[in-house]
């Protein structure tokens, strides 16, 4: 979901982003430097950065991680929260999700619940009721429910994603050209060049207006909903 | 849907109703007694009112049927096309569905290709393109994908319902009860006193201010969403 | 399912109610005020009652808890164990369940199983098969198979929910409302006021009696149906 | 579900069989053979046939064969009717399907309703609402909701089924053996030698006292369920 | 489908391509245009190329047309059919499938049966029964479950896809760009340039050999499968 | 998938049997003893065996079990890997499932991910990247997507299978009838004798020559496929 980041902050929204590990049991790169290149991303892109101690491969949905990610919400008190898709009908191999990704969309949905319990004295700080709670890296079994036209925020994207250099040595060197053709594909489906998935649960909320803005027809999303929020 | 129409009109949509029969196969009323009803309904509304002559209990999913929708779409050329769900999984006992319906939305999602096909001149009007097409009639066996708040059109759209007067007696003169208690089953949902279910297939566009806005949560409709376009 | 307890009791069956926590999480109540409400409500519904004492929000699947209810499974020896539905495949924000909801239903999948093994010896008591497993608390997004008609046995059960006083706050007050509106649209589906939806996972077993007895239509449940076993 | 109808009769109920084609367009056997076929076979299992007169392979949706079968419902007057899956999700390879037996169960959906329409003048008879509608044939793609024990009633089925002489001779003489077999693997997930398998789309009516009466787990069907009604 | 038709005779398969309609109700082209270059591309792939004259947008589901379909499948004798998918559980608005082709998909089904029929003399030809049904044009809203590496003949497809010179205008020009990034999305998942998709409902003879000699890992795809049969 | 074993197995092909308990809660047969039968049926089977130490209805899927199982990966390096169905969407009473068994297919599933980190220094021995992951135990509710024909095997998958002495006991000593029942019915759908079903996730990889060598059509496999691989 990294171009919508970029699209959400452009936009004027405000993103805080959490990391759970610093993903040592890769092949490339080490802690150190994972940590250092998720600091430069995350200032240009103009997000706030929070990088939990969690172990790479060791992430499970415990109570301790429930609330470690309860606690997130609470400090940041988001309206919407994303997570990686919960569970893995089948399989993620072009997307990526490593059993950590599945695990942690499994534990956010319980923390968002635990974020408002004002009971569960645990959890430090305040209770808070995120509005929506909605998950990337959609399993390519299944077909996302919304898609986010980022077609204008590709070039800033591809340049945030750089930052991430130890990782540009996957898959030969082309771990960006898979990450740019996942999203052409899912941008055939709006009839536009660059979209990103996402999966929400709950029905969404009839908006008349957002409707009429808009088009599911091939080649009918207009450009004031391409390029800006 | 029939709140949901209110909504939309008083919200300052223009909305024009489609009616393929005159229901003459139903246990109660006669075909001019039902057409009169339904333009008193429209009338009430605020809609535009097509009637078709198509015959009730013989709807089904052939070139004719869907070429005369065709013409109706390219007619009003619509931005969005509300149909009941096009097919029927398991039931429809508490929403009426009848073979009738499930047809209609069978027929609908061709006819709305067909509207946009230049080549098809056998439909009479210019080409239409419509942005969305929208089912009501969820089946009760799949959740809605989208609801929409209708509390404050209730005692409207129930003055509109009364307008047939005819199927008042339907079971057992208790009709509008079912279609009140479905909504509040609905409302349940969003936390609101009542809804309407809606599904579309295709995904929905990203709407981040939409988002935004609203809330999944349970009490979290604030006032603007629940009352007004 | 608690106007469906109501009627199995008022219907001679024999019931016993195993509560996992005493809900100390949560946002009203204290711990000894809920166990004590607890034991009021099952004298007026008639039944036994076993509070285990695991600590709210900290259910989880583990072999611990698994022994723990294969316990109280070869204590009880039930012909039927319900359970609280297992998975959370979308959301329960109506139903108000928990993740110890889920967790529990998981666990007992286990635990039913592992009370039949004999060689099991770290679960005290006998070797315990019961017969049938059903669900309560089925998702919002997938239709009971089962439906329990309780219209006769609303009034008793709110009764016996009031019972459960610390709790009457939650939802502005209105929680006991939601519940019946909830049940009051399954019971649109069978054409009575009020019923309670069930899921069972294996095939039911064949009963021409029973569907002899019994109508899928609206309206067509009898009398004999309705109010008694 | 030939086995089935024999327990059904054997128990005391009354059954009417429908036939719509006498099969001309197979392999094996005439028009005239095969009517006679059917004649003995409702003969020797105690039913009514009523044989239509609908050519084989031509079996459609149509007004005109939902409003025959409409009025085979209104003769008899069903409280349960038995129709093949109406859709064919995968393949029936194993159970024969054929095209014309997916269309049978698609028009019986739209034919109970019709009979019940008292406005339905088109279709001869009284108005029927029938209780529940019941599917057989159940694709082996989905696990069937409903199993009937059959053990008690599998030789006296053969002797039924070798009333159709002239279909002996499919698959290399062993369409019998499938045919059982099929029975024996729905058996196996009852604990019982055979079963029949049934889908309903309808939730079931809970009916305490058939589910304290039978069991769920292997080799649980008490003596008293397994052969008689 | 079109790339793998080219590797399937490149490969020395023998292939024959059979055309419902002259598409004549499309934007651009007429009949005459496109049966013209129906046969320039047929020439280059080097298939056989049977053109039925069914009307555009009027292909329905209905016995005459079951029968000419098997009457093709009698003609050419194959082992393997391949149809457009049957239903369309959401939309293919990149795929483009039109509602002939959906109904196309479900007479084919019908019609690999009707066409091993001995006794349906109705349809010319001797009997013939096709070893296997598989269907392209997969919904975007599930998973083709067999998956054909293209990479090494999209430049040959291109070229035969190019013959169909009146339909280059569409999407502005760019329906080679859309088809193109199609195979690219099933590309990703097998980790090479360009797959196409396919589905087939029954379930596949488990041919260790072939498991043996391919891979489902990213990269993983030998040499060997990429580039010939 | 004994049969399967068996089948791989006499047809040149390598397999390693890793069993994850000794079955000590089992209702019959000790620790020792079931060590003894899996050893001598490995033997009679051709297979390599490895034991691990975990303990009976204790498989959950932890770290520790991930980590252990990839070294069994790392240690054989399989190109494909065979495990057990990973969920339990509905029950296994037929085939006996086991929450260990359903455990099990949980852990494999990262298992075979961990297997290939290099950076996951963790588990002993080198990174390895199995082809495939196919699922045996496919749950009833669930059609299998791979089917073996193993009719050519089933003497010898009996006599290794009474290896297991101390399990012939089960289900009164009918425990094999029900697993060749089983068998039965799946080689019902191939229209063999008996054959094993398994379930893949990922999409298989079209291998034209391999359906040109098969049939899904009843009576349509050949004996080259039947017997050999």
């Amino acid at each position: 979901m990294g171009a919508s980041l970029v699209k959400f902050v452009r936009g004027g929204a405000s993103v805080a982003v959490c990391v759970l590990t610093r993903g040592e049991a890769g092949t490339f790169g080490t802690a150190e430097q994972r940590e250092q290149e998720m600091r430069v991303a995350a200032e240009k892109l103009g997000s706030e950065l929070e990088i939990l101690s969690f172990q790479d491969c060791r992430i499970f949905d415990t109570f301790e991680t429930r609330l470690r990610l309860a606690e997130v919400v609470r400090k940041f008190r988001p309206k919407i929260v994303f997570a990686p898709y919960h569970t893995n009908p089948s399989y993620h191999k072009d997307g990526g999700a490593h059993p950590d990704h599945t695990a942690t969309g499994t534990i956010v949905r319980s923390a968002v619940r635990y974020a408002r319990f004002s009971g569960l004295k645990d959890a430090k700080g305040e209770p808070w009721n995120a509005d929506h709670l909605i998950y990337y890296m959609v399993p390519r079994s299944r077909m996302p429910n919304l898609l986010n036209d980022v077609s204008a925020f590709m070039t800033e994207w591809e340049a945030i994603a750089r930052c991430h250099e130890s990782q540009m040595s996957l898959r030969d060197g082309k771990v960006l050209d898979g990450l740019r053709r996942f999203r052409e594909s899912y941008g055939n489906l709006l009839g536009v060049s660059h979209a990103e998935g996402f999966f929400i649960e709950e029905p969404v909320i009839f908006d008349l207006a957002s409707f009429l803005r808009t088009s599911s027809q091939p080649g009918g999303v207009p450009a004031a909903v391409k390029g800006t929020v």
